[in-house]
């Protein structure tokens, strides 16, 4: 493949990951001016779309953004921005909050499983099994011995989706601290974004550094060539949206869709 | 672990499995009459049922039998035989036929997966992924080295099970072709038994030794100390259910379960 500027933020391979070696400000899709960043995005929609509809004529890939990021990192507001324009007919988005007391009795990767894209079809997952090495490794909930049980676990169910058809796209938007704190800021101070806040966001911000080594750590042992990461710099959310709608062209620029060919016999059919 | 009468049939190493060293007409769990196997099962279901109580009082292990074997080998009557004494709370009886549309456009153990049992629970999978090494390698819809990798594939996934709490007991329903034979024409010329006439099972009949050679080759590929297969001569049903009914009294032997201990404060609570 030639070089893209996306290769920089494609963790291919997550030896030597270093988190702290991304600038969350960074914008290296960004013309640097807001007005065309915005007509671009509107010019790969309008491409991703037609994309998408020819990859669910296919009828057998799968494709499976999962979208990872602190609180207030943009996930729902990625799937606003990049995702809106798709058909729903074949995308579906599936939010993983805290297990409820079903899931909790099965393995971690249960729900996640049966979430997996189906054929033809695009499946956002906003956060996923990766929670279950980040917030559960911050807390303590597993120990390291636990926690690369799950990095091992959870490269071999990739490796399943891959090698059965799904085609995986990892982002993790990544924000700094401080425009974690002026987006807080934000939600307090504006009524209409107070359904958005929870007071547990600043019990876990306390915690920043511990997720940073853990998104780190989970990067640097679950990135490989058929699952890579992509780090997004996420502080400038148009700069963010551009990038993941980036990744996704290039994605199918890749997988090439192409409309099935006829079923034979259907040139001899007459319509009475 | 003391050295027990299932210990020639339960494959817990897979290396040098023959298929043809086990004779399905054997009959060694049984008594030599036919009345004192039957109470011996009753016994043996009044003492299922108390352990699956407990187990299910747990609500943290789980507990997966998979039946695999040819048509007419039991598995529908092992589950008649044997299971029909569980409280129904804490079972649950999954049979896995051709996979549907919705099925086919995920990967082979999506729906498997979507299945197992939660904590607390028995599930009986009346057929299971296996098939998915069976039926495909014998009809040639998967070559050679699919077949490899999806042993490696289900092996990674019952990992996945057992390391997340469930114990697993594969059972191999082994017949033999003359006593297939004797079946289907009972089915044939009872009408009440046409429902479960297939006219497919003969087309399958002829595969006979493909089928052994695939199932021989399966429980090589997946017999592990942490999921072994257990061969069950089952030529006589009454024995059949006499064994699958001892592997599930050793295997809650084993586990040992206990009812949990009370939540503190419960005995301070009053009832006005």
């Amino acid at each position: 493949m030639p070089a893209t500027p996306l290769d920089p933020y494609r963790i291919a391979n997550g030896k030597g990951f270093r988190l702290d070696r991304f600038d969350a400000g960074a914008r290296p899709f960004s013309s640097g001016d807001k007005t065309s960043d915005r007509a671009r995005l509107t010019e790969l929609s309008t491409h991703l779309d037609e994309q998408q509809d020819i990859f669910y004529a296919e009828q057998s890939r799968k494709l499976l953004v999962i979208l990872q990021g602190m609180d207030t990192s943009g996930k729902d507001g990625t799937v606003r921005g990049v995702f809106r324009s798709f058909d729903p007919l074949g995308l579906r988005v599936v939010g993983f909050k805290a297990p409820t007391s079903e899931e909790k009795a099965r393995d971690y990767l249960w729900r996640v499983h049966a979430q997996v894209p189906r054929a033809g079809e695009i499946a956002v997952f906003n956060r996923s099994h990766y929670e279950d090495v980040l917030i559960a490794r911050v807390h303590g909930w597993i120990d390291a011995a636990e926690c690369e049980r799950r990095y091992r676990q959870i490269r071999h169910f990739e490796s399943l989706l891959v090698e059965t058809g799904t085609t995986l796209v990892k982002c993790f938007l990544h924000i700094s601290k401080d425009e974690q704190k002026s987006r807080l800021e934000a939600r307090l101070a504006d009524p209409q974004k107070h359904w958005k806040f929870d007071p547990n966001d600043l019990a876990e911000r306390r915690h920043w550094d511990a997720y940073m080594d853990a998104y780190q750590d989970a990067i640097a042992a679950t990135a490989t060539p058929e699952a890579p990461w992509h780090v997004i710099p996420a502080d400038s959310k148009t700069h963010r949206n551009l990038m993941v709608a980036e990744i996704l062209r290039e994605t199918f620029a890749r997988l090439k869709p192409a409309y099935p060919p006829s079923a034979p016999g259907l040139d001899k059919l007459k319509v009475e």
